[in-house]
């Protein structure tokens, strides 16, 4: 395995793979990796003949009062895990790589990135799409791939590809989970075992609303009623959003008939966790 | 030469020669082509093995009460022009395919395309950054050429090219002028002759400025009071605006001890004309 600290460093190793035909997969990451990130990387392995990871803590989608300075990090740990994935190449730049000057050029998405998430984070989805832009013209990759977990980022990401003609497939992941249930997440090493299992919680409710909605309740106030009384419920989990959406551009439904997703945002201790769950009415 | 419609055409005859090391140059265009094009067009032909000229009036950059509609346009005749030109790509897609759906994703520039031009067209270098991202990430050049006269719109390029760090290389190319002075433009097919023939002070009083600061003039304020005076004594020419800016970020310079660029914008009949003039003073 590789290691590039440089734009300058990694697009001397990779172009030469690129005009020789060879495919690349990136799988952009912000490190202290966990079995869901190593997921992306057995499917972008499987898939293409090159694999690049990037780490990344990008300070641009953290707010003022949010966690940038205590993200978890350990450098050392991550690499030893990509080698023994097998990944080819990472690609671990420092804050002054990615942004040499304060940018005057931001890549915002509009609805999108304002609506959910994005409302109690405002300006987390530009940083995040354009980070992911600066990423995916430094790689040129064929493909990308992105946690379901973080759903409205991945459909942020669908959606900027689609409007700037990146070309670059967009390959989302199923939520990789913890034996109970709990998505996995960096973040998830900060909660102290009394939180570490009240969020069991989010993943139950998720279960539970995804099952009436199989079940074929179709009125979403009636499937996150039910929900939040379970979250609700539990001591430690202070519930910040629940939203049943369309799956493809997230907009609220006001009555259940086709894919929705299913999203949850809680705060549990010092963490903001966030899951998902797809679900559609079963045809009976 | 190939023309091609659709963003799935093009790609298809550009990735096997992108794949084979053929290097590619893009001279992206609104049509109507002129002398200052064909200078673009041969300076690209000289430095790639591929050439692509985009022929798109690109809607999104014209303000509600601009001139998108009446804009110039005339296909066939760009076309011959091309051809004589040996290009060997031409895109030229519809609204529709540059914009199958309303975008949810923009590219802002921001202090720079607020300023200046940017100030009397708000969302004009909004319009223009996405769409030659868009360009720039169908076509996957090498290399992409633009004039000099729209020298507020290469720079918004050039800072969105280091800050989203596309694979570009952006080569400015200086302005071609009729044999009177005034800058070629597809707009000047629009101006009667006598508006024609008043436009000429609008170059004059840019070499009479530029001439100015070569001579020793430091202060800005003399330089442009004399060039204000000059364009104001011209009846049918409206100035709208006139500064001395430094010609890397365009920020308004105090005095001037560089390399300054002059630019102005004057209504003449139903045309809004620009112009600029490199300068710095000259050693003595």
């Amino acid at each position: 395995m590789k290691q590039h600290e440089t734009i300058a460093d990694l697009r001397a190793a990779l172009d030469p793979l690129r005009s020789a035909g060879i495919s690349i997969g990136v799988v952009p990451t912000m490190g202290y990796l966990h079995a869901g990130h190593l997921e992306l990387v057995r499917r972008a392995c499987k898939e293409n003949d090159v694999v690049v990871v990037t780490i990344f803590v990008n300070p641009t989608q953290f707010g003022p009062r949010e966690d940038f300075s205590t993200y978890p990090r350990d450098m050392e740990r991550d690499l030893a895990m990509l080698r023994a994935a097998s990944v080819d190449h990472v690609f671990t730049p420092g804050v002054d790589e990615i942004y040499p000057q304060p940018l005057e050029t931001a890549i915002v998405p509009k609805r999108l990135g304002e609506m959910l998430i994005g409302k109690a984070r405002p300006g987390h989805f530009t940083g995040v799409a354009t980070v992911v832009a600066k990423l995916f013209n430094i790689v040129q990759p064929g493909r990308a791939y992105f946690g379901e977990k973080d759903f409205q980022q991945l459909t942020v990401i669908r959606r900027m590809v689609a409007d700037l003609n990146f070309a670059v497939e967009i390959v989302g992941v199923p939520t990789v989970r913890e034996e109970d249930g709990l998505a996995m997440s960096s973040r998830n090493v900060r909660l102290s075992p009394e939180e570490r299992q009240a969020a069991r919680v989010l993943s139950a409710a998720l279960a539970e609303g995804a099952a009436m909605i199989e079940a074929g309740e179709a009125s979403p106030e009636v499937v996150l009623g039910k929900m939040r009384a379970t979250i609700e419920a539990q001591q430690g989990v202070a519930l910040r959003s629940l939203d049943i959406c369309d799956v493809g551009n997230l907009a609220a439904v006001e009555r259940i008939d086709g894919p929705v997703v299913i999203l949850v945002t809680a705060q549990v201790g010092p963490v903001l966790l966030i899951d998902q769950h797809e679900a559609r009415p079963q045809p009976s």
